[in-house]
């Protein structure tokens, strides 16, 4: 069962006008406009990744995820439902969204900001990276989960595809910068490049991140190498 | 009543070490050992800034604030009372520190974190620069005190006596770079330049910001101009 799909984002509509508009006066287009996408930057709040096994744990036998939202990456949806994350202090999170499909590892991903909160000291991780992460709790209606490991502070990151990687000259696992225009301006120094032909051009950056640089809509952002 | 005369800080004994090394092997010294002052970072959590009449109605006729910390600035400190912040939304805040000593003006200062959570669209000032901002209710064990305006999110900004300002080739408004280094390496591109005799070189950045670039006593962090 998939959500609904997703309509064309905002700025893949902006960046094929522009592309038009260049065209048509026949003027040469700056680098933004020539690059094979636009660049989408989205803030993830906290959020989780579950086996087939959590969520049937969590919800019950048979149990399949709910889709309520496509994502920007194709196939990858927020679910219906949410779980508890209980933290060492015994603190909780009440709201946990699992984000879908499953996956065949168990991931809690918080901004700083929850993680000091609950108690849990996060390393900085690339997502699927969990060994030697701190363990968790989970509750769902159906019961306890016991997650032995997998509680990360997600790197800043971004998702491209192999024509992306071409055009700016980078590699799975290199390193490049995200500069933040508006009054918090703020450039990310070490944001984590991942290419694979099923991504779309997105940098996904936490809470703590995207209110420190105080992102909206309308936020100038570019991509630049290191 | 002052709090007890806070000991050198760490960086300042850091910097005069350096110093003497590079003199006494008679080597030239870098950039950084070379300006006037160490460059001290703080993370400043949430707090507030009140006048003696809100001090009184808060905790009652003729109360003075009790420094418990001293501050890195001379004469600033962090007071054992704390008020409750009741936000529009009627979530509070319930252990909002004051900063004294008491000022002309009433001010909370919020992380983005916390001004979403409380539900305050809170717009960066300059500390000081408060009109046209949110209203807020504050509680003391005496009383309610309502602020007309006051609540802010703080822009980030360096504190530097004229010396330091010399050096580094700015003046009071300005803008500089800092650079932060670590896991999370950030540049903050917007950072206010504030200038007074009675300041000492330090860089505030709020709890969003600071976890966003994982700030810890080991980070490098370096201030450049634009």
């Amino acid at each position: 069962m998939s959500p609904a799909p997703a309509l064309p984002h905002r700025a893949e509509i902006e960046h094929a006008v522009r592309r038009q508009l260049y065209q048509r006066l026949n003027r040469p287009p700056p680098r933004s406009v020539r690059a094979p996408h636009p660049l989408v930057v989205n803030v993830s709040a906290r959020h989780c990744h579950l086996t087939p096994q959590a969520v049937e744990t969590l919800f019950g036998p048979g149990h399949q995820l709910k889709p309520v939202k496509s994502l920007y990456q194709a196939g990858q949806f927020a679910a219906e439902e949410c779980v508890t994350l209980i933290g060492p202090r015994s603190r909780v999170i009440s709201n946990l969204r699992i984000l879908g499909p499953c996956r065949d590892f168990n991931q809690v991903e918080l901004a700083l900001t929850d993680a000091i909160s609950l108690g849990f000291e996060v390393p900085v991780r690339q997502s699927g990276t969990i060994k030697d992460t701190p363990s968790c709790m989970l509750m769902g209606p159906a019961g306890f989960f016991e997650m032995p490991e997998g509680v990360i502070r997600a790197a800043p990151h971004v998702h491209m595809h192999p024509d992306d990687a071409s055009f700016y000259g980078v590699k799975q696992g290199d390193f490049m910068r995200l500069k933040v225009g508006g009054p918090c301006a703020m450039t990310f120094d070490r944001m984590l490049v991942r290419v694979d032909k099923s991504f779309k051009l997105e940098v996904h950056i936490d809470t703590d991140e995207g209110n420190a640089c105080g992102l909206s809509p309308e936020t100038p952002c570019e991509l630049l190498s290191l």
